[in-house]
């Protein structure tokens, strides 16, 4: 009963063994191997898109900050929401990257509006020299929250930063579970929908530890692979990468697992309606942010059930006061394990 | 015939296998999974250092990068010879991991002296607040020119270090070839000899992409853990890189590796020898510097051997000219090749 | 008319004349000259800090991001007010000199509370290694609408940092105003109420460009002084930033200029209040932010009167709309461009 | 009898009078005072440059990094003499100020050669990504040592640089003091002969605090004037900035006190020469290091002289070792002082 996080589930079997059936003889390092090849020519078809450059990196954080870093002054101010992973889990990384920039906090939780995005920049920018300048505009999807955002929902926040002439960066740690919960492209959801560099996720998906960084405007990438290597992310046995990737999205291996996690949690989400719970968020793709009673949490402690109790805590008397937990389903969870917990409510 | 760098060599079969075996459930991530506390031990064990803390990152210019981090202030400058990996390989990562830090290059090639080191501290933080002031003394235990040091001479190092009272890095992308090499043990060349902080290589040596830093101080722990989070260094699914330090270090698999690798230079180094090549450099342990005749590189391109021409173009008239090749020996490379490459001298 | 800023009066006579007087022969540069001494004794005496250190800058911004800087970490936030100077008007200059820290925007307007303060403080550092760290806390005294903390005001902020162990830096670029607003000492105003670093600013209260940061705390003395040379802010002919705050300090003219300049906008403040403006933030020293209507802007703008339209425009056609303004007032203005303006209300 | 260095003489009588003259009322800051508009006139004429743009900010240092990080990106390398300003006395602020860029140091002393030039630049981004890329030249005139380029040493090391399209600053502390060696104008000693970017130096000259940065390619004036405000250098009451400036243009007063300290040092000259004094460097402008016996240094010291004892040590037995002595003449030094300094010796 593992819903702690998606980054904690085993690697796929079909990319295990594609890391293995590359593992022989010698490659050429940085980049330079051969299946990387078959990555950016699988990137370009997936995304429709034969002109996107395509570096990978091993963690979310490395691919969001140098994404970022490209599209960023030293004097710029980049927009998200406030509970983004760049603001709230990267530990200044966005900001290290940019050489010291700030990253404005765009208000009232995990999915901005047009609303709340077009005041945010509007009152960036007013002072000339005195304020940062108006940088690019980072979007998480799926949010930190668990919630998607539509296609229409994203183009409207993208027209928003094009009035603006700004910049627009996906996070997209949970790509996958996105493009699976709105049934839609890889290309409708980031370039035909104004989006310009993604972080397009494999890690949390079934991955060892991969993400590839996509850029529509090629323009930026030898400047991409010079943050890269200066930020100590270019690895020499580059191909174990390459072949993540490859494996990833061969077959659209990424869609199915996608689709397994989502599944996972609407099972999940499904079995916490029935039994009561309460839910702080829409559960659009694989996180689940739902409420029950503290008796039920105790349960599920005791049983070793792995989760983050969200708000409140589980230490406490009243045994009906609600606590919310967050849980996260990844591609390798069993109905049966999930059935597990829900009987523990 | 792949003499170009041994971080093009495969994964070692032992370690692959373990990464296999690991890959099995959920996992906690970010560094609190079980096969960490393993490692974790392992190097204390390795290292006779019950203290030591350990972190484990993905490339070779991260764990310099932080390791000297920890140990430099932006107004500070890094001691290190003129060839090192961290002044001429990592695009400004220390430069940039450090705050904007400067280099200081030991003039003398590879192998720094007590003499050319001294004099090169001696001759910063002379001009009090307007230059930058002395940090931490660097030194590469394999050289970037295949030699290595013996542990008189970095003790005669670290001493000059410490008289000045600036801690020591050691930077070992190579430090299993050098530790074979000298025949002495992890201690003697780190703490025993003065080392505050190291990099311990395991890509290079038949890991798919791992080096740890061992701390012997451990009063900076936390701030590496922080700096390697802000750096986008920590991994959540932190158990492959687990998996494969404990696989390395495993019975003293990383010995092994190391050992065949050397051997393979010997053979290949005496073959050259026997063949009239001019060597550059000492080849201490697994990387050859050696000059033959133009017409011997011809052929042996035209066979598909892979290595850099150091110096010269292969592309020329006189077939006479003495032309330098690096070659650089992994450990999986076999006898055959090596013949198969003499062959052609 | 001049209301626009009190960075935009002239330098005070006796501070002038005693950087004339200053002017003759050689005297010995960065800091050295004998001035210097006579600062930093009169400094200590005005705060009764015998073993505070002090150091001269040209700008508010150098002295607030330096004395930050010296007591953050590039992975921490520091903490203030959501329309403090160093986070609007600074142009990212703080996380410029603090290697790319954040900062974490206490909401609420201009002063921060105990309540507000500890929420904010409570909600970072929640997510180990995964978030910024808990910096400093920096305190706006006057703020930057123009209001005053009194001494139990700040105390119980101060409290608050020091319940979690933060260090308090005071930005004190209208410091003289806030004194002469509280009728306290400049130590009541700091060290006694738990500040630990203080930004005393000279340049808005009649000197000509120069800020003392005073540390109580003389540990960082040295880190500062290196951080000032490398940010470019270590003067060479030091002597003229000494003897403004020389003249500054004598027979305590700063308090005299402060007193000045709060007396002007009571007076201002007065004569709007009898014209029915309604003020947005209580005038506690010498800026004022009141709203009148349309008509009387017309009036005055039509007049040469220099100030910023705070909300809404000129330009419009109700005259009776109510729009806000920002007057600041410097010790130099007179009664009668007091009463001149307040005529065309 | 001060010899210590240039920038510890007093401001010139016209530039205090005028600082003097321009204090009356108010200005509107932050460089929209009206002598700043007189200011960029009197540049542009000066340089013959009418689209040039032009900043001021206080310290040399300053100007000499806010310049370069115009031009610098953080993965670059900065190609300076190895006994550049910049390098040697500016504590890591161009590497603070470009991100962490890296300097490279051309050898061979003060003055760069167009060969030593042509093989530092060659030696750098031959590793690709791995290696810092080529950024801007940094050319010192007066050197550090006191020599002065010629405009055809000059042309020839921009014409360096341009063969590798790279741009051109000039770190002209001491400009006046060059363009009176050389008796040109200003325009030759920098666009007519390929630099790009100048810093201007007044506060050596006569000045209290000014330097203006010279942007021939008004393209990343914008930048410059962001990265000013974050670097913490813009003033507010920018006035007495311009004040200082246009007094020092007007008149050519700027190559009055050049042409007055290059004739103190000449007077000097002849009279360490007439005693028997060995030269380090060519005397070109206001800057002599010359060596004379410790009998004579000792009388000197005895009599209060002011000056740097560049290499050996006062105190010592034999009266008759030579010792270099670093001589600096600023324009307000008497023939008499030189006359009784010369009587020492």
């Amino acid at each position: 009963m593992f819903f702690a996080s998606d980054n904690a589930g085993p690697v796929h079997p079909q990319i295990m063994n594609r890391i293995v059936q590359d593992n022989a003889g010698h490659a050429m390092p940085y980049g330079n191997d051969p299946v990387m090849s078959e990555v950016r020519q699988a990137i370009r078809r997936t995304f429709e898109a034969p002109e996107a450059e395509v570096y990978l990196v091993a963690t979310g954080t490395a691919a969001n900050a140098l994404a970022l870093a490209c599209y960023t002054q030293p004097f710029d101010t980049i927009f998200c929401s406030n509970v983004a992973h760049i603001h709230q889990d990267e530990c200044n990384a966005p900001e290290f990257y940019a050489g010291g920039a700030k990253l404005t906090l765009v208000p009232g939780g995990d999915k901005m509006t047009p609303k709340t995005l077009h005041a945010a920049i509007s009152d960036e920018e007013k002072r000339g020299v005195h304020g940062p300048q108006r940088g690019p505009v980072s979007i998480t999807q799926v949010t930190e929250r668990g919630e998607v955002y539509t296609l229409d929902e994203l183009r409207a926040l993208t027209a928003v930063a094009k009035d603006f002439d700004l910049p627009v960066h996906l996070d997209g740690a949970r790509f996958a579970n996105a493009v699976a919960a709105l049934d839609c492209t890889a290309a409708e959801m980031t370039w035909k929908s104004g989006v310009d560099i993604v972080s397009f996720g494999g890690t949390k998906n079934g991955c060892m530890g991969v993400e590839a960084v996509v850029m529509f405007d090629p323009d930026k990438a030898w400047e991409f692979e010079l943050r890269r290597k200066r930020g100590a992310h270019l690895f020499s046995k580059h191909r174990y990468l390459s072949s993540q990737m490859a494996a990833y999205l061969d077959g659209e291996l990424w869609m199915e697992t996608a689709a397994a996690a989502n599944a996972n949690a609407q099972r999940l989400a499904a079995g916490l309606r029935d039994k009561g719970a309460e839910f702080l968020h829409q559960p659009d793709a694989n996180m689940i942010f739902a409420a029950f009673p503290r008796a039920a949490h105790k349960r599920l402690h005791a049983a070793g059930a792995k989760y983050y109790v969200w708000e409140g805590e589980v230490e406490g008397d009243d045994p009906d006061e609600m606590l919310a937990a967050r849980l996260v389903c990844d591609w390798s969870i069993s109905d049966a394990q999930i059935d597990q917990f829900l009987g523990y409510l």
